[in-house]
């Protein structure tokens, strides 16, 4: 019999996560790697596991999710990739399959990620509300001090305060945020969030905090604070999943 | 007791078609007409009826569908609006609330109406496979043939042989197609239809027949063929729902 050759395959994803728990997969619920794992398992007529480059929250959508997994196939990646596309749920898209050395990990070999987070200020469009976060009120935002605070969190600080823990985290909170830009269109916000890494629900975290400064209910100093001390936390809710986007992961 | 003033209402509104059975209402279906009455019927604390320009079907959107209904309010448009608003699914959203003489009827008085159909060649995106139609096939649609289509197309003609009947129709098909254009940004291709009204499914057996068109399926001549002979039809499928807006109704 002839050996069959294992290659690694790297694989670029998007998905629209409104209707799915999160990417990892948990018991009894219905998440983006078990539609991808149960697409694969039929190819190669046997259960495949593939490794995320992170995982992402339930309703958070990916233009750029990285995973990676092991399988033994002889038709070179293109013909793989249309199998992969195949009887996979619409709001799951494979974008780009590629063989990679065996050393490439997806998860623990990310050296950077982009992410955005989209903001409309305004009456809620019906065509949007699954991917921004709507903020009506009366009065709007004060976008120039949410853009003086984001300047304030850029650079490499301890951001522990800007997260949520699961308890069992006990790696260090310090990160380094290269960029945290906006990009204006309207009443449209789109804010572009890069880092070598991010803590858990950060992104989030952060948002959160720089709508409360747009609202007034957190100051520059605030946000210094929470910086130097890390003890202290925004104490301002996450903002919500639906407007953040893991837009690329970098290797 | 004072007398109470009925006034009409005129009403423009937006909706992701997706998830309803359709504008109108039908027994044991979740229609667009049934979510709005239900909200005036808490506001006025009666069943209020209201009137469309005309019905969309299952899966498909509005950005301007016109609707007026007949009811006694003292609080002005602006206040009728904010509580429109409240608890109204985030599928619909009403954009404009305004009071309008008797004589105003959503349906009778439509003078025109503007129509959009977005259409995507190539890999289906998960963020539009609601609001699009999304083609993938390997060879790309002759996009040139479309255009020359669309121009003959355009004008006054029997539209009989693209349209869907109900079987108890009995008025004209003429209608006057002033506008078929084609807004094009990379795959992404808007075409605009304008016309003085439209029969019942004639925006997507006209989209239909563009695309196989483009598929070369049928030629300038069977276009030509199906305007000059009423009772020949497209014989095509017509277009998904998802990819059709009902942008504007004119008055």
């Amino acid at each position: 019999m002839a050996e069959t050759v294992v290659t690694r395959w790297k694989c670029v994803c998007a998905y629209d996560g409104t209707d799915f728990s999160g990417w990892q997969s948990q018991p009894g619920k219905d998440a983006i790697q078990d539609s991808i794992e149960a697409r694969l398992g039929v190819i190669f007529g046997q259960p495949i596991r593939i490794h995320g480059s992170g995982r992402t929250d339930a309703g958070v959508h990916a233009r750029g999710q990285v995973f990676h997994f092991d399988a033994a196939w002889r038709h070179g990646p293109a013909k793989l990739h249309a199998a992969m596309r195949v009887t996979l749920p619409r709001s799951i898209q494979i974008r780009r399959v590629r063989a990679v050395p065996e050393a490439f990990h997806a998860r623990y070999g990310a050296k950077g990620k982009i992410y955005h987070y989209h903001l409309v200020m305004g009456d809620a469009d019906p065509f949007r509300r699954r991917t921004t976060w709507t903020i009506e009120r009366s009065k709007p935002l004060d976008v120039e001090a949410m853009v003086v605070a984001a300047a304030a969190l850029r650079g490499t600080h301890d951001f522990a305060g800007f997260a949520a823990f699961n308890g069992t985290e006990r790696e260090t909170t310090v990160r380094e945020l290269r960029r945290l830009d906006l990009k204006r269109r309207g009443r449209h916000l789109r804010w572009e969030f890069e880092a070598d890494g991010f803590l858990y629900k950060m992104v989030r975290s952060l948002m959160g905090a720089l709508v409360a400064v747009g609202e007034g209910k957190l100051t520059l100093d605030d946000i210094n604070r929470i910086l130097t001390n890390p003890l202290r936390t925004a104490k301002v809710p996450p903002a919500p999943p639906q407007g953040l986007f893991l837009e690329r992961v970098f290797y």
